[in-house]
């Protein structure tokens, strides 16, 4: 804590460096950490807890929608890479290669996987022979490689975490269906789990995956008003299936290509977790995420009070978890309140519990919110389900809070001039027509820094006479321009 | 299902080969598959969802023992799997190396983690300062890659996945009781959950991981007569923190090295559940386990037939959902029920129910054991109830089998000629005296192919005046010995 900016907890403010609050908010929080090996990073327990909620509630949802897991391995000969031509230009700049192994140098050297489709489809044209044999929908929690040059804890690393649904179908309608109905799960897992708002529309040419027919994708706002994406979901028609020779008999026995989708999110969602909602005190925790829902502080000063106000705790905890809320009790003696308030603030417990003798004595608690600040007495008799009451408000509040956020720095700019300030000064959304061309795509982005996000699926098609916002030819499309992650 | 010798599932008997027996029962249950990358295999959906319950039953006991999930990275910088002298020596001829990345040529080349100690340690000596720190308990579910040249799906792969745990404390007894209860939780795992007795523990010197103290394990009789090592727990002593400089502030103010352990148990557990119980018919999966517990198949001739027993299939599934069994209804138009009927017995359903219009009638199904192919009838009213009992029954059973086997295959062999007789021929354990020599090891190794798999707990030491089963000289320790995977 050496420098003088920043507060108590060693955290700067967002307001005085965004990108600085944003480490010190991942490492002082213990949700990760720097690695020897450049690049990586380290997952904490603590940081691990919250990806693993946001695992299950995802897999929870995959699973429910008919998909199953399976494990690919993690080395894919190069060669294979090499047989979708736009993948191999995608991914080779960025992949790490085994040459060695066993002592001995390979005949032919193994790419860490930046994504399983090659590997997996060349098993998918042994499975797959009939239309009998589809839809074949398959999941993959795996790690994945990709050698980023400059990486940020969470938000871009060297390896990541991720799923990746891998599906083959007999029909491009059910191919189409498919990759919007993963792209909904993701909704789903973002607005309702994450409480982070997202938009939901289709990638432009530039920004589509390597291989891929049609990318979609769900954007959210961060607090510095750029964009990230969140997840993503393609629809890779008969691409790959022609690559890998992925083929059917269709139901009138001829042979034909399967369709394709795949769609993946990956542990860059803590990154974004962490920025719709941290304040400049710390982490800040949906509690439907939250590994710790509440935390209970015991007050005392003498050993009367202590074991009094101990066995209260205990009796609190009890109650509460009986009632579905997960809390702990932190009764560490080398430690005062202050400091355990300080630390579980830090550390983004959505509700503190503080209980003293006095509150003994009239039979409540303290309830402080994390989200507000906000202190209430609650009565110790069915303190569950005001609890849970409470931690329902504080997931509803976080959400509504990050939507009203990103609608104010959504607006429509017709005005280049207009539209390079807004980009250069609060950032955010613009909705802006666009002449539908590559090149005043690649235009606006050199000069401005800011790239069509996604085209919406409701009023994507641009309206009468409107014109490019950049190159002012008739416009075709009205995307959704930000600087983004 | 050329071979004439395979039945009509495409399996070959245990008599006939049994290590082909066992890949038939891999492949032709789609719980693996061989992948186009040397050595390494793909984990099909039906075997993955056997081990998420494998994952989640420990990962369960994992927590309430009071460990922590993160995650570490792949790629360990080769300078760190030196510093401990007998761990390089143990796993340098077993790495795979990356030597390029992002289309350069590496400075100092990756090694893809053989096992976590090192990277992770490096952390620990970062994380840990105080006793306040300790004890550091962390757990990590990862793959991990070991060069291996001859490989067997699931028992010995190039790549696998696993749960390596990896503590730190204060004191030397604290450590051995870490490492005691990691393997009794290895214990319950593969008992009560995996129906698999093992027998539990010290590894000698010879047999013990490469930067260890003390190995101990968990070792079961699989049906050929050789042992299989299906987990193992290390205290590390002071080996790794030396090292890696890991030291803490005692109570007393004074720095020390931390007293480590680490444990693991990886999807070569797949390997030993497959082969403890299957049979010449195809797969048995302990009910525990078993991602389906109960396959509907519904019997009918006539399309009036058919919309009551689907009807009524529908309903059965229904109270057995709402009983807590995991069933499903083989309803698929395109296949008959002994079709059916066979597939399940292949892929080790342990409980089939069928379901026809003169069952109906009289408002009962039959149940068909997997593990003793018993029928019986069950009245509709209360289903679920009987159905879990059977499923109780059928754990037990299975478990009750393997005790029987591994105790018929277990006895005292004292005479060195009848030892190798045994190993050549039925195999088995035989428990004999031992000098305690490792060269005496070694030649037994070299005449027998049988290793010490362990020394008991209880009964390790040599009794009275027993002598050596190999070279006649005073025993130090009763040992059982067995040939192994």
């Amino acid at each position: 804590m050496g420098k003088p900016k920043k507060k108590d907890k060693g955290i700067v403010s967002r307001e005085e460096n965004y990108s600085e609050w944003y480490t010190d908010i991942v490492l002082k929080a213990e949700l990760a950490d720097y690695s020897p090996v450049k690049g990586s990073m380290v997952i904490r327990p603590r940081g691990f807890a919250i990806w693993e909620r946001i695992r299950e509630a995802l897999d929870d949802m995959i699973k429910e929608t008919g998909h199953e897991n399976a494990y690919f391995p993690l080395f894919i000969p190069e060669s294979f890479l090499k047989r979708e031509a736009e993948h191999v230009e995608g991914f080779a700049p960025e992949c790490a290669v085994v040459t060695h192994a066993g002592g001995s140098k390979l005949e032919e050297p193994l790419v860490v996987r930046p994504t399983s489709e090659t590997i997996m489809y060349e098993m998918y044209a042994k499975w797959i022979n009939s239309w009998r044999d589809l839809p074949l929908l398959i999941n993959q929690w795996a790690n994945v490689v990709r050698w980023e040059m400059r990486t940020r804890l969470f938000l871009r690393t060297c390896e990541f975490l991720w799923q990746e649904g891998h599906t083959a179908h007999e029909t491009a309608e059910e191919a189409e269906e498919e990759t919007l109905k993963a792209l909904e799960l993701y909704r789903i897992l973002a607005e309702e789990w994450m409480a982070i708002p997202v938009l939901k529309g289709v990638k432009t040419d530039a920004e589509k995956f390597a291989g891929a027919a049609r990318t979609y994708c769900i954007e959210a706002m961060m607090q510095d008003g750029k964009s990230l994406q969140a997840g993503t979901s393609h629809n890779l028609g008969q691409n790959f299936a022609r690559a890998f020779n992925v083929q059917f008999q269709n139901r009138d026995g001829e042979l034909e290509h399967v369709w394709q989708t795949s769609w993946g999110v990956s542990t860059r969602l803590m990154g974004a977790l962490i920025m719709t909602h941290s304040d400049d005190q710390g982490l800040v925790v949906p509690p439907r995420l939250a590994p710790d829902q509440a935390m209970i502080v015991p007050i005392y000063r003498s050993d009367e009070e202590r074991t009094a106000v101990l066995d209260a705790s205990a009796k609190l905890k009890s109650s509460l978890k009986e009632a579905g809320v997960r809390c702990r009790v932190d009764d560490r003696e080398q430690y005062k309140p202050g400091f355990k308030f300080n630390e579980w603030e830090l550390k983004g417990v959505p509700l503190r519990i503080e209980l003293g003798p006095r509150d003994l004595k009239e039979n409540k608690a303290v309830l402080a919110r994390r989200d507000t600040g906000e202190k209430t007495f609650a009565s110790l008799d069915g303190v569950g389900e005001t609890v849970l009451g409470l931690l329902d408000l504080i997931q509803k509040n976080l959400f509504n809070q990050a939507v009203a956020f990103r609608d104010r720095l959504t607006r429509e700019v017709t005005d280049y001039d207009d539209f390079k300030a807004k980009m250069e000064g609060e950032g955010g959304f613009a909705i802006s027509s666009w002449c539908g061309q590559a090149e005043c795509e690649t235009r606006i982005k050199e000069e401005t820094k800011a790239t069509i996000r996604l085209i919406p699926f409701e009023g994507g098609e641009a309206k009468g006479d409107c014109t490019c916002v950049a190159c002012g030819a008739k416009a075709e499309k009205t995307a959704y321009f930000a600087r983004a992650y």
